[in-house]
């Protein structure tokens, strides 16, 4: 039964299908919705709108951008001879937040994992693989997520870009900068062992 | 620094300025929004447009509605002598969902909290005194939250309604049930005692 006017239990539903949103918080959402002012809820739709429309993919790293090429693929700055390959656009932010980084990325857009039926044509494999092939490149840095998934995608692509000869590398595994060795878990200390470096 | 398109900001801001949502879950909805099929996103932006332009308050009770009059006013069925006084249209939902009450409500739309700024003319108790001084009215039940801005707009609205001779009565306290007495708080166990009633 509804206990709330159409519209409210509708913007309600709507709420409630966003990821992490019950119902109960939905419901909070649409009443705080409801006392904000006609403009300001009304920006929240354009906002809506305008970023499922403006939005697309660069056709050069795949990145979420509004023009063709995004900025980071447009730009004469950044080194075109190595390819960070990251499976989402969070992680290119992530990236970009230390200001190390000075070369181009890749956004797979997911990782291969056959339980969730992402099989490698479902990612933006091809394009990286395109890429490589125009013959600027001469790194590709492996960025997926150190888990199971990303593993293997870091895995299945490596092997793919053997035969172009170009160097392909992984983020370092290791103990995390202000942690303590002794809550680091088991495989990120073996790993940590694995990867030491002289002083 | 902006990491991700304007579009994408704009909208990763207005999911983030809904209340108990922080930046990293507005980044995580607003991708989610970018990942829905374009009919969804619109109808998603249309629901928030919808909920504001189509909701007004019920000329009798305050409630929310898309008419001038909500359904449980409209209703012949409901009893028009026992107003039922709640702080917020939630609340209505919460004490329909009983099926136990017949009567009508009148929604406050808050509490009185001079912490907050909101003063009595904040509320809508002048509408409400309007109701019961029409005649109709033979009880109003103060079914405001059992804490301290809820307790002090009940005592502050019964000495109000006092003049008109109408009764007056509070939802009653107690240990809810279901509940432990173990860990049943001091106070809530107190009022349980002193509201004890014959079996």
């Amino acid at each position: 039964m509804q206990y709330f006017p159409a519209p409210v239990e509708n913007l309600i539903d709507h709420f409630a299908r966003l990821p992490g949103i019950g119902r109960k918080t939905a419901q909070r959402l649409a009443f705080h919705i409801l006392s904000l002012p006609d403009d300001e809820a009304a920006a929240f739709a354009s906002a809506l709108l305008q970023a499922k429309s403006e939005i697309k993919f660069c056709k050069c790293c795949q990145n979420l951008t509004t023009e063709e090429i995004c900025p980071i693929c447009a730009s004469n700055t950044r080194d075109s001879s190595v390819i960070c390959v990251v499976s989402d656009p969070k992680d290119v932010a992530a990236i970009e937040r230390t200001a190390e980084f000075k070369g181009k990325y890749h956004v797979l857009h997911g990782v291969i994992s056959p339980m969730s039926h992402v099989s490698p044509d479902d990612i933006r494999i091809k394009e990286l693989l395109a890429r490589v092939n125009s013959g600027e490149v001469k790194e590709v840095i492996m960025a997926t997520n150190p888990d199971t998934e990303g593993e293997a995608t870091a895995m299945y692509i490596s092997r793919l870009l053997r035969p172009f000869g170009v160097r392909v590398t992984r983020l370092a595994y290791g103990i995390p900068i202000g942690s303590h060795l002794e809550f680091t878990d088991e495989i990120t200390l073996s790993r940590a062992l694995e990867g030491r470096r002289d002083i």
